[in-house]
């Protein structure tokens, strides 16, 4: 048994930070037997050292990079403050130096992971991030290796835990949007400043990562549609049900011969596909590859345990490396640069409930708008009357964006149309 | 981009060989970026070359292990013809010659896995597996890599297709056992003899390997318990439903305290458990780790390409290995030598239905005796009355098999017991 000792750098002690930390000293005595080496955290990069200083020792603790970067003997830095900069260039010059990198960055990876896995390539380093995407279930490494035989077609996920919470607590409890956010955030599932979360920002940020993996195409933020979950309401939620549907937050990305479609939004998808099921804060991604079929992988998107999980299972595959001498064994795989869709170019189905008058012909008139933006109605239901108007609900068959919008925009400036209440895409194989 | 080739024998073209097969064909032209090699299958060994004289160039053809082990320009052997005898001689040599291994091999593994992964390592050769378990699924690197950092105190799997799809078709069509089988059969799921199916036995090879994984200590087939499906009646799958449960064939994995434990059989699992939903031929995968908490691993547990997937994944690895000069960098894992349990130590709750003589005092009779034996009664209900006798509906809370055991024989001594029906385990966290 090698007795080497592997030198960690912390950048960040906050939730993912203290998991991983927890996480090294409960595996101490395992870790020589299950990578040929120890691991040993030997600074902690903080702002404010005080914080810290009943649970690292002191001589750890540092709020100076030149005390990581400066010290040749750590061999893997890695970086959970989170946020683009300063972890960025710490990134970067940690490369630089042939430090190995261990990111939970979701931010920076989705915005600037090709540069840096470029960046580590040339450095034969590693810059391992499994826990950038759904905390603690394994899904970079599935994808890059197990999965690596695939033509990858399509990767869908409940990749956002808050949301997930928000629209379960509506599905079952009834509650309004409103009112599930208050009941997450009292919880503690929803930060004080729940945008990034509702609006599908982070959600956004995981699927570029994963596209860019399944897909072999830097995908960035930028190029991930998003709408958030704040206008679905307990009604929505209701008819959906009836339809034999749960709504969710999906990340959903596609490969498809005129490119790649990239898209968060609130989704109604079968009681019977395997997501409809995935309840609470957990997060499930789903893959549809050529030769696997359909693969779905389960668990935890957040926590400081399970997120540090996936961390010090980072650290201990470039541990691996190092006694094997093959750092940088698995590095940037976009080695090709399909053209990204605009979302209008993109088709779904859609949900549409809207109210109109209740007199003869508006159903016809409003049949004709959809059939003229080639948009053919599945299901159509009238339900309620509410103030003298029909409430209506429309499921179309697949659609372009672009002219689905367009009927929309078009009922906008009838008169017959009261109120365009919401509109929900819709998943969906067979018919709903 | 280097241009080396890496060269392949292929042992058996039978269902995951015409998948291996066909994969390697699609990603002729990926596999360069891919992995910095072409693939090439140079060889395949079969009983029988004219079978396949219409798919597989002749000059790849060969039913002469020697042309194999004897061409040094080989790099690659794939074992998928299965079964433990010529697949583990043919293994053995080829790592002795220095050659990568990858098979699909499950009850080889199951029995000689340890001594394989041995010879392997000390060959600084490749012996990788994930096909063995779960068909396409990736559950083989996710343990041994991305869940590293994790004590794993619990797997729990539906990890036999043929037995999934029999129970779902019981319990959603409400069909007999044999009815069900029948169907299986003709869809082509069961196979002419499907005992090692419906036995369990299968189940059993994949959960000895997951187990030697997940606890670090050698676990083979023998020491896996195992009980079929056989036995369990449309009546059963009635009531498991009433009681909002499923009837699943799990493999059970636990590391305790007081040694590991290895179980195949039927199990009344609640609704709300992940794996409840897991139907048809679809497998799953559940783990439980002291840091990830719960996560599940979900896909198709069998067929040619979901297998083929699975084995290409493993031959990219090792030809990335191969790049790096870092074979073998993950090998055998078992380090530890736990104790392995009898049956009879482990625990469990336990569902029963018996006939019981319709008079006073049976009840409290029946009642006694599991108080006798530590076994304390959760729900008792009384069913149908069936040629005067009362059917009797018990689930027990958790106690040890051997002491519920000894109450089942008592009973089967007592003349006021007409029939026990059937004993079902039940596995549940809170109550049932």
């Amino acid at each position: 048994m090698e007795q080497a000792v592997r030198k960690i750098a912390l950048l960040g002690m906050g939730t993912v930070g203290g998991g991983v930390y927890e996480i090294i000293e409960r595996q101490k005595e395992e870790m020589p037997f299950k990578i040929g080496a120890a691991l040993e955290v030997v600074k902690v990069l903080v702002r404010n050292k005080a914080k810290y200083a009943d649970r690292i020792p002191a001589e750890k603790l540092t709020d100076v990079w030149e005390d990581v970067i400066g010290d040749d003997s750590i061999d893997i830095v890695v970086e959970v403050m989170g946020g683009i900069e300063p972890a960025r260039t710490y990134i970067k010059a940690a490369l630089e130096k042939g430090k190995h990198v261990v990111t939970a960055n979701k931010d920076l990876m989705a915005m600037h992971g090709h540069e840096l896995l470029e960046l580590a390539g040339e450095h034969h380093c590693d810059l391992l991030f499994e826990a950038a995407v759904a905390g603690g279930i394994p899904i970079i490494r599935p994808l890059k290796q197990c999965l690596a035989g695939n033509n990858i077609t399509e990767i869908m996920g409940i990749i956002n835990g808050t949301t997930n919470f928000i629209l379960t607590k509506m599905k079952e409890d009834g509650m309004d949007f409103g009112e599930a956010l208050q009941l997450a955030t009292d919880l503690g599932y929803a930060e004080a400043d729940p945008t990034a979360d509702i609006e599908g920002y982070d959600a956004g940020r995981k699927l570029a990562i994963m596209a860019s993996i399944a897909f072999h195409t830097s995908v960035t933020f930028d190029d991930v549609f998003t709408e958030g979950i704040t206008k679905i309401t307990a009604k929505d939620m209701r008819y959906a049900k009836e339809m034999g549907c749960s709504i969710k937050l999906l990340g959903i990305a596609k490969n498809t011969e005129t490119g790649i479609e990239v898209k968060v939004h609130p989704t109604m998808i079968p009681e019977n596909h395997p997501l409809a099921a995935v309840n609470d804060s957990f997060n499930a991604v789903f893959v549809h590859g050529d030769a696997v079929d359909d693969a779905m992988f389960y668990g935890r998107g957040a926590g400081a345990l399970p997120t540090g999980s996936a961390v010090v299972g980072d650290i201990m595959d470039v541990a691996r490396n190092m006694l094997f001498h093959c750092n940088g064994r698995i590095g940037c795989s976009c080695y090709k640069n399909l053209p990204i869709k605009q979302i209008g170019d993109t088709t779904s189905r859609y949900y549409i409930r809207m109210r109109l008058e209740d007199r003869a012909g508006t159903l016809a008139a409003m049949a004709g708008v959809f059939a003229e933006n080639d948009a053919s109605i599945a299901i159509l239901l009238q339900k309620e009357t509410i103030e003298n108007d029909a409430e209506i609900v429309v499921v179309t068959h697949e659609v372009a964006e672009k002219k689905f919008m367009d009927a929309i925009k078009k009922f906008s400036s009838m008169e017959m149309v009261k109120e365009i209440s919401s509109i929900i895409r819709v998943y969906a194989l067979g018919n709903v």
